[in-house]
Parts: structure tokens; sequence; C-alpha cells
């Protein structure tokens, strides 16, 4: 296979592991740059079924959002992915998701701060986009890019929350951990105050334990749960997402 | 198919939809409104199983509640929907629902405001009808008409919800997001105080993306779901609904 | 058939109905009183499937106990139905539950008292039996009888609660609506101070609707569920009950 | 079948009931020791699938984490294992999990106490491992052993839990109800001050109820809801475990 046939694989499988975890449904979308070709593979927007996603539905956008392969249609807020691809060596792969958990720092006052070993790659927090807006303008995907400084991730104030990786595994890992870390964190403060990580304690745990490793690891675990999966509806409301 | 007959199918499917998501199953009824006839098509009441609804299970009633077509049983607080019909033009759906998280607002002392973009259609927050008791007179469908002034939902003290849309879709997706803004309400409060979007944002969000896109691609979404769902119980106690 | 035989079927699917709701698995017990015979029809104890349950796994004890039909084995609490069967025309049916949000009644100092429409049989409240202990001799199911006096339901401290009915449709009703309205209870708690239905609303609610219609309609939505429910484990773990 | 095929067989069914119930996935493994062998059965780490893991998927290890037969990956964190078997005659079986609600009390400042009768085994509290780190050296694992004096189980700060048991049955059924009462008593604070099991009763409980009898109608129960289990993946982001 090509590089990019196998990047479409493994983006589809990226999109049906999250649609199966909850995180990517009605909303979000993935995507992977090819820094050589500059072509961006992307989950296409609208109401299409993610828990069935395959490698051929997949949209190919260039670095201004156009359209080049696919049918589209290309997410209204492409300008996430664009603008992280273009700014950032370390963010080849984003994902853009209404995480149920994550979500929930950017409606409370409650700064993000990792509360489990796991989530060390958000060591010392996470900014907040102060605007309630879509990312629907370059304009709009620059302020993000800056506010995010050199972070992994971004948490949209009554929206969302925007992840990085190095690849499309450590995309995933990261959107996993940090959306279970927010549960953990929510669910904690109802018993009192919460502990977080330190940056001391994090900076530790990855040295001790390779992201790359741990990522890859998930990519087993999940891609193995995703292809026994019956893409059963879960007959029960769970958050849009 | 007549007109009549394509409104049918798709209350059958929003039914069963709302079903799926654990919005409907026990409790709770959709309607749909047709101007000229005067003929309300509405899910009968009783303890029918919303999950396997079909076209030809629905009621037809008239604007004082009397069954024109179909075997019922017409459910008790029909005045819910001949109300609203009648008085709004912007009513043209109409969903009475236990919704898990949107009755706790009915429940707590807690104003009800959107956290999430998504809920944009209920700015300005919702009103509670202020009696624990069912709307089972057209007297009580008045009051509630009174205080719902231009909402497109009303909380019920004690009891659930009363949502509007300008068509089925909307309906249907209005009710999601108010469900799943609920949710978010709630959940981000054990953090510390939550952050309402205001009236202005939610403004201009619904200035960027028009409710009647966004209910079509939730409809497209969730009637693939439902095509394949298995209409197994959840083996665990959701919230009665 | 005869009587016991259609009250066998009976109580059988109210198990197997707790069961596919999560409210009665590894723990729990119910059972239906005959006047007449004084037989106790009752659902055994021990490690047993209750999600299979069929009318000839029941056990019948007397009113002290005795095994007098069946392999059992007899639950360790089986003073609770005796107790309640002896003492009270209208306890015709008893469930004895492991249920995860009634339960939380019983461990936090917070009293019990309605918030839905549906929960109007518990108008007034709920005792708590004050001792953390197994309601296993026959003494302490007289001072659980005692402290229950006219209540359909009450709250074992660190452990469970005893439901009530006059027959197995109404026990079953009442343990569903408790359970739910002391989720939504609890839910609602997170968003601030949470408003009772008072003694009258309620009063008013079920001269409205009567319990025995509610009761039944709620067997006919929840029997057809059972139905076709393909008996599987959630995939995650739920509250143990 | 040998003596150890028999806790082979044993192992890999308590290893697929814990993934069915959400406590072990991609994370966590138990074990047990016979001590006459010294050989150590232990599930392997990495990213296999619990849920499908079988008698022959085990690995055995030495005392000092050296892989005698199967062919791993040992877990890094063996040495929670081997110095918990070393030192405690009690733990024949061990458990590692990040299971949702217990590894809460190892992030909020509360600490657990028992709030249901169940939970007895568990009287006087748990310590907390107070290092945010894996336990990958012996010398930790002496830490961690010191710390845990003669308790059942044990919190590891910002991580997970480890628990022992007598045999195999005891240990799933101690991280059973340790998960419940976690669950619990989390969702009970949300409704005011928490009423915890004192020593004094729980010593009454564990007098009247033997631990080894409740184990093993729990292995009954659990064994028979997993042989029926289809090994679905819940359709929604359940907490990573």
């Amino acid at each position: 296979m090509s590089d990019e046939s196998i990047l479409r694989d493994r983006l589809a499988t990226c999109t049906r592991i999250l649609a199966m975890q909850g995180l990517l449904g009605l909303f979000g979308h993935v995507s992977v740059y090819q820094p050589e070709s500059r072509r961006i593979l992307i989950s296409p927007g609208g109401g299409g079924d993610k828990a069935n996603m395959q490698a051929g539905d997949l949209a190919v956008i260039d670095p201004d959002g156009n359209l080049l392969d696919g049918t589209g249609p290309v997410p209204v807020e492409w300008p996430i992915h664009t603008s992280l691809h273009a700014a950032r060596g370390d963010a080849l792969a984003v994902a853009h998701l209404h995480a149920p958990y994550s979500t929930l720092f950017a409606i409370a006052r409650h700064e993000f701060h990792p509360v489990t070993l796991q989530a060390a790659p958000f060591s010392g927090g996470l900014p907040v986009y102060p605007e309630a807006q879509l990312i629907t303008t370059p304009d709009r995907g620059q302020r993000l890019v800056r506010l995010m400084e050199n972070k992994r991730a971004v948490l949209l104030r009554a929206h969302g929350i925007a992840v990085i990786g190095g690849d499309i595994e450590e995309m995933l890992y990261a959107s996993l951990v940090l959306e279970d870390d927010a549960r953990k964190a929510t669910q904690a403060a109802a018993l009192g105050e919460i502990v977080s990580v330190t940056e001391e304690e994090c900076h530790a745990f990855r040295a001790e334990m390779d992201l790359s490793y741990l990522a890859r690891r998930a990519w087993d675990y999940f891609s193995q749960l995703e292809r026994r999966w019956d893409r059963q509806a879960a007959s029960a409301m769970g958050p849009l997402a």
C-alpha cells in the first residue's frame, strides 16, 4: 500500500474507534497531514455514520481547506485542522471532539490539570479558547494556535476540545486519556478537593513510560475491540458527541 | 405518498429514535399538526413499545383531543399538544418527554441556561410550569402556552418537559440538544460555577449555523443508527423515561 | 392455570424484569403471598441467574421460612418477606433490593422525599432501618414492620431497600419509580437545593392517576421489553445489585 | 486436571469477568501464587484482549519477575504481585486494577471507609500509596507492602488499586464490592454527609456472613453471566480501565 493508503486505513479505524467509545458521532472530525504532499486526510462533516467510516469515505483537503479528493462535505471547522497542521511539527494528527467529560472543563470555572498518571501528556494544564463560537475561519484557527502554545490539547469554551498527536495512534491515545482523566476529576470532585499530578511527577512518569509505546498498546487493544464491535446504538442516551 | 403518509412515517421514526436515545419509553409522546385539515398525528399513550412504533400505530386526534383515527389510546396529556399546536405557528411538532437530565431543572432550584453552543435555541433560559400536576385539561394547556411565551421549550415541575419545532426534525433535534446541554450543565456543576452562553453569543451562533440545517443533519445521523438498532433493553436501569 | 401457576409465571417475569433493569442480580429477592394457603412464593437466594428465572425455579416457603416446595436455597433474609406478608394486608407482594440509587438514601444523611409525580406513592418520605445488619431473624423483621408504619417502602441503612405492593405489578412499579426518583433527586442535588412534591400534591396526583392503572401500564411496557431482551451483560460495570 | 490447570482456568475466567464488568481492559492484571512451586500465574500486560483471555494465554513468572512460561509480556508492574505474594500468606491472589470508582479515592482528599455491609472486608479504611508513580521495582513493591499492613486493599495515588484474596474467588469478590462501595459513596456524597459502617458493625456482619461463602456465590453468578456474554464493546465510552 502507498503511504496515503496506510494513513487512510488508519484514520478510518481511528474514526470508528472514537465512535465506538462515544467520542465522535454527530459531531467531531479527525485528520492527518502529509507534509511532503501537503495533503490533509480528514473525516467528512455532516450526518454520516462514523461507526461505519471506511478509508474510501475520507476527504482530502489542501492547507486552505479546498476539497482535493472525495465527496466531502468538508467540516465547517476545517481551520482547526489546517491551522494546527501548518503551525506545529508535532501536530501531524488532529482531533476535534465534543467529548462529554473534557468539555465540562470548557463549561465550569475549574482549570483542567491531570489527576491520573496516564494524563501526564497534559502536564501543566490546558488553555481555554474563550470565545463561544465555532472555529470556521483561518483567523480563529490562528488564535487557537497562539493560545495553545506548546500544549497537546485545548478546550473550546461551550463547545468541545482539540487534541494533537505526532501520529494517529498518539492522537487517539491522547484523546482517550484526556477524556478519562476529565471524567475521574469530575467524579472525584463530588468527594472533596482533588489532587493534581504535579509537573515533576508527570515528567518522571513520561521518562519511565514512553507515550509512543503506550499509544501503540492502546491502538492494539481498541482496534481488537472495534473489529468485533456490533455497531449497535446504546439503547439509552449517551451524551451527544 | 400523501402528505399525511410522509408525516406518519417521519413521526414513527422520530418516536423510535427518541426511544433509542432513552428519552421516550414508558412515558412521553410526540405529535405533528396539519393546519389545513386540523388533524394531529400523535403517538399513543399506554404501555406500547415505542422502540417498535410504526406509522400505522399512530393515532389522529382533532384540536379538542377526540380520536379521529387509529386505536389509541389518546395520551391523557393531549392538551399539551393541542394547546401548543393551536396557539403557535412555530409549533407544528411537539414533544412531551420525561427526559432524564432536562427534568432535573424542573426539580432543583437552578435556572436552565444553555452551556453549549448547540443549545442556542434555548437562549435566555426556560420557564418552569410551577404546579406539580399532569397537563390533562385545556385550562392547564392554556396556562402552559401563556407561560412559555415565545420560548421553544418549557420545564414541567416534578414531571418533565415540552419541546416544540417547526417540523418533526427540528423538534427531535431541539429535544436532543436540550437534554445534552442539561446533562453537561449538571455534570459540570460538580466542578464549580458553570458559565452560560450569553444571548448575544447564542444569537451569533444561530446566525452562523442554521437550526434547520443542523436538524436535518442530526436526522440523517440518528435515522441511520435507528435503522440498524437491535432494540435491546440496556441490561441496566437507565432512568425511567 | 391454577392461581398459584399464574402467580408463579408473574413472579418469574417480575424477577427477570428487575434483572433487566439492573435492580436484581447477585443480591435481592421478590415474593408474593397467598393468604388462603399461607404459601409464599419467593425467588431463591444464592448465585442463580435471575435474568433467566423461570416459574419452576421459584421456592415456596411457609410463614416461618420453612421450605415447602422447590430446591431453594431460601434467601437468608426471608424474615423481610414473612414479616411484611404477615403484618400487612397491603403487602401481598414484597421486594428486597440493593437498588443502586435508592440505597444512596440509606447511606447519606439526606431524607428521602419524592421529587417527581410518579413517586407519589412515597408521599411523606421513607423511614430508615438504622442498624447496619441483614434482616435474618423474625425479631429484626418485626422491628422493620414497626418502623415502616403504613409506608410503602423502607430504606435499610448501608444495605438496600424493601418495597411492598398490593400485587406483583404494583410492587414492580413501586420499585421502579422509587429508584428513578432517587436517581433524579441525587443528580439534581448537584445543581442546588431540590424541591420535593408536597403531600397535598401527591394526594392530588393519586386522585387523578390510579396506582393500579399505572402499574399495569408499566407491566405491559416492561414485559414487552423483557420478552425481546438478549440477556447480555452490559460490558461495563453497573452497580452491584 | 493438575492444580495449575485448575488455577489457569479460574484465573482466565476471573480476567474475563473483570473485563466484562469494566474493571480490566487496557490496563490492569491479576495473578495467583502457588507456594509449593513458587510459580506465579499472571495475566499478560500489553494490548491483549482481556475479554477473550484463555488459560493458555497466561504467563508464569518467578518471585523475581522472570518469565518462566508463556509468551508474556510480563506486566511492567509485576512487583505489585511478587511483593504481595511473598509477604503475605493471605495474598495468594492479587489484582491490580484502574477501577473507575475506587480510583477516585486515590484522587480526592477523602478517606475511603465502607458505606455498605458488603464492603465489610475493608473495615477501618484503606491506605493510599502517596507517590504518583507506577510500581515497577521491588523497592516500590516493598513500600506498598509495608504501607498496606494487614489491609485487604490499597489505593495507589493518581493511578489505581491493588486488592488481595485468599484465593481467586475472594480476590474477584473483594474487587467487585470495593468498586461498588466506592461508587455508592461517591454518588451519595452529592446528597450530603455520608455515614460509614463502623468497625464493630463490619465485624458483626463478617461473623454472620462468611467472606468465602459470599465469594463463591458471586463466582457462580458472574461466571454464568460471563459464559453468555457477547463480548461487545459498550457503544459508549466507559471509563478507561
